[in-house]
């Protein structure tokens, strides 16, 4: 606690802000960085915005999305706060440390390697979004409709639409009181989970065309070639969340995505279910993550890459 | 407010008590049910509980789940408290209406009969299993583990894992509560949501493959005949959420699912998303249901059907 009155201290007495976060943010970057940047704003701070401008484009509801990429060139800031990103590496552009007098590192991340001149790390934290919730009202800052749209985003994504077993009493806490302001939550779901393009569908049937079953149905492999996207017209990005059609048969126990990335080149994702750590198996090919979902690369045909992965769990089940 | 205090007055002073609800009983009957119960028993009162016994094996980890179904012959009771049944006729067992010498009626639904000797009802709650947290609150009786699980999973469920929009601030307030006792929400979220036989898989399958866009993709049929299900051995109750593969695809305003019953019959079930009043259109074609969500009963052959839903649906779009 002591270190968040600090952080509240600094941000109080100094007047110039960049904000930041990681490449390829997500709902919980955006969200927290949007609404600290406009709780900041409210008390009359100058505060640039410095984000990869590769967001997807079911974010562009989010107020201030068009205006998050600043040139930072020739510019120093006061304070520099880094908002989500636990490892510095994946920091969108690392030349801002030095363009910073002060860096606050602002987290959930377990593994946050406090990099920041102040850190505050809270890893029972669903969302950083919750975090940043804490601050705006250390800082006296009201929530207003953009900040609590900007927060909800934040945690609904992070926690898997309150599904994930990071969410905790005060998660809902922070969301009932964000509600307090008529902000359509309903319609931020709908879009951030709901929708989709024509070719997912088309993707979700080919992936299940591609489904197999292994050791008793306790392993399920789905593979999605690069003709596969090229037929159906998808981006890769589109196969996000498709290992869970695997997942979540009954039965399964572990599911693995075999994604086609060149010639003979697979990402390969693993999840979990109940108790086979498959961030042990990752680890061991090169990859890592944590024991309930996992990733790495493979190099290989996709016969002999199944073979090799199907030996492996087999011993873990 | 003077009426659930009259209603928890009521239950204070008397002794025997019989819960029950409407047929086919969803999680926030069987949940609200549950929690209420418990409540009482803590308070030493007699309590039976007498619901359909057709309840989805999903829900098997609520407490009690296996001893809900009493027998009600030659029994009188002081209390009958009938939960999250608008429809009169769809109650249970209608004969309880002449056991119970005191009928309470305690319910969200917005058209609820007031058929009750008391009756609560309060359609800005997403469940009745909101109500059921404030008359615990009002009873006096202390929140516990079986009790928190029952309550969440009679909001989640009833709240589409807090994705629609009867959503409150209130809604997340109580869920705050309620995880307060460690009850891991996130594997009741999972069982009750993320997990599915084989066969679901391969009925999303079948009903991409037989997904049509007709309007410019504005509207979108699926067909699920009694053969499909045959082949891939669902039963029909899989067909459950099916609707959304159609519903959820950008540009789609209305979607459509014709599920075969009996030879030239079908089961019609109307979604759209933003200004289409589908509620009209099954009303019109001897159905019923909400704006956003109904469904009717049409005879005849599937392409004679298709072609009389297009031709009205294309009038509102």
């Amino acid at each position: 606690m002591d270190m968040i009155k600090n952080i509240i201290n600094g941000i109080q007495k100094n007047h110039n802000f960049l904000l930041t976060t990681h490449l390829s943010p997500d709902g919980d970057a955006l969200g927290s960085i949007i609404a600290l940047g406009l709780a900041l704003e409210k008390l009359n701070k100058k505060v640039d915005y410095y984000i990869d401008p590769s967001i997807p484009e079911k974010f562009n509801f989010l107020p201030k999305i068009q205006n998050l990429s600043c040139n930072v060139l020739d510019k120093q800031y006061e304070i520099g706060i880094i908002l989500d990103c636990g490892d510095i590496n994946h920091l969108y552009d690392r030349t801002i440390l030095k363009k910073c007098n002060t860096i606050i590192n602002i987290d959930h991340h377990i593994n946050n390697q406090n990099y920041g001149n102040m850190n505050y790390i809270n890893s029972k934290a669903g969302a950083t979004g919750e975090i940043i919730y804490e601050i705006i009202e250390f800082l006296g800052v009201e929530l207003d409709h953009n900040i609590s749209k900007a927060l909800y985003t934040a945690i609904v994504t992070d926690t898997g639409n309150f599904k994930y077993s990071n969410v905790t009493s005060k998660t809902h806490y922070i969301v009932s009181e964000l509600l307090r302001i008529p902000i359509d939550a309903w319609k931020i779901n709908k879009k951030l989970f709901d929708e989709y393009p024509r070719s997912k569908i088309f993707l979700v049937k080919r992936a299940i065309d591609n489904l197999q079953f292994l050791l008793g149905g306790r392993l399920a492999i789905i593979v999605i070639t690069q003709d596969d996207l090229k037929d159906i017209g998808c981006s890769p990005k589109e196969i996000e969340g498709i290992i869970n059609i695997a997942r979540n048969i009954i039965g399964v126990e572990v599911a693995i995505l075999l994604k086609e990335t060149a010639s003979n080149e697979f990402k390969i994702s693993f999840r979990s279910n109940e108790y086979v750590d498959v961030g042990e198996i990752a680890l061991r090919l090169g990859g890592g993550g944590h024991s309930r979902a996992s990733g790495c690369i493979m190099h290989g045909n996709r016969d002999e890459i199944i073979s090799i992965l199907k030996g492996i769990v087999e011993k873990k089940l």
